[in-house]
């Protein structure tokens, strides 16, 4: 099975950002000359994660203070206790959402809903670059026998 | 590889409905014809979810009661200031369980927990109609090398 | 395609124990033979969960600690009205973390970052003997034509 690899750069502004990616990801699959199959977006990091969203400027504020109630900034974190980095809240709110999403793809086009888009979403307390993985598996267009 | 695409039409009844989808995603590794591989559920939209749980009714109310702790009906929400439909929890909740997962098969069943199901999840506030991709990739028998 | 499964067989001690599992799923990539593709990690079971976070004494409490105050353990869940086992927090806990993780690797390497690791989330409220399954799919280096 063919296996396609892009890696995405990214430089995130400040906690809370949320990026757009849905196109650097469609240009991969893109780029794989894959027809059909899953192409699997993934951070590598442990305070950031990549969900799918209607991206638009009220949900992008509400998502953020949605995760605020779940993990608060002004509550103790154990993390803290060791590390003095400030940044509990991240790491927790990270491993939530979770680092991975998995889109399946046919006629070499994501199947995603009109309004929906896949995004990363910065969840540090500082900017950071960031790499995000996106790992193309599936078949090409011969392999499936088209005319 | 072999790329075995499903979809799924549901028709769903009102907010926080769950909908247990296990029969259709394994009668879809079924029909794939594959052996060994990895069943991709996932929905395009970003008002519902895919997730695991079992299926039962007192967590199918537990659930989404969760959810409402988390992103309640009863706060504002900054996509409301701007779209007027009345459904920011709804996206919110949906980003947070997200829109895909991923259940490994062998021997053509998945490979599920005995109190297991796979479900999808109606976040929005008004009954939809929907569509769930499986999208179904691995091996057949013949390239495993059975006898 | 290749498909690789690994069952991994885990004794858990206690509610919330956090377990770093990312050894045993390089192992079985490594095992696999394979050189790039996506490693499923998946737990068959509705009290238990699968995410990344940096695994260290204070964020396997700083996770639990989170997902108490989303699914707490002193109010009354539908669940227990029926089935009577007080478990009712740790299936919404496990539905909202999910089952599932799809990490991808290249050069026979999981791509992780380097305070990320894999791990599996116990939270039932007794100590369980687990099994996790890593559905392993890809391609070979020779079928990559590497030289």
């Amino acid at each position: 099975m063919p296996v396609f690899t892009k890696r995405l750069q990214l430089t995130t502004r400040a906690e809370n950002e949320v990026v757009d990616i849905t196109e650097e990801v469609q240009d991969a699959v893109k780029e794989s000359g894959l027809d059909a199959g899953v192409a699997v977006v993934f951070v590598p990091g442990s305070t950031a994660a990549v969900t799918a969203m209607e991206y638009e400027p009220g949900l992008t504020k509400d998502f953020p203070e949605m995760l605020e109630r779940v993990a608060p900034s002004d509550i103790s974190y154990e993390h803290q206790k060791r590390w003095h980095d400030n940044n509990g809240r991240s790491h927790v709110k990270a491993s939530l959402v979770g680092p991975s999403l998995s889109v399946p793809f046919d006629d070499g086009r994501l199947i995603l809903g009109t309004w929906q888009q896949i995004v990363f979403v910065e969840l540090d307390i500082r900017p950071r670059r960031r790499e995000v993985v996106v790992q193309i598996t599936g078949e090409g267009p011969s392999t499936r026998g088209r005319t």
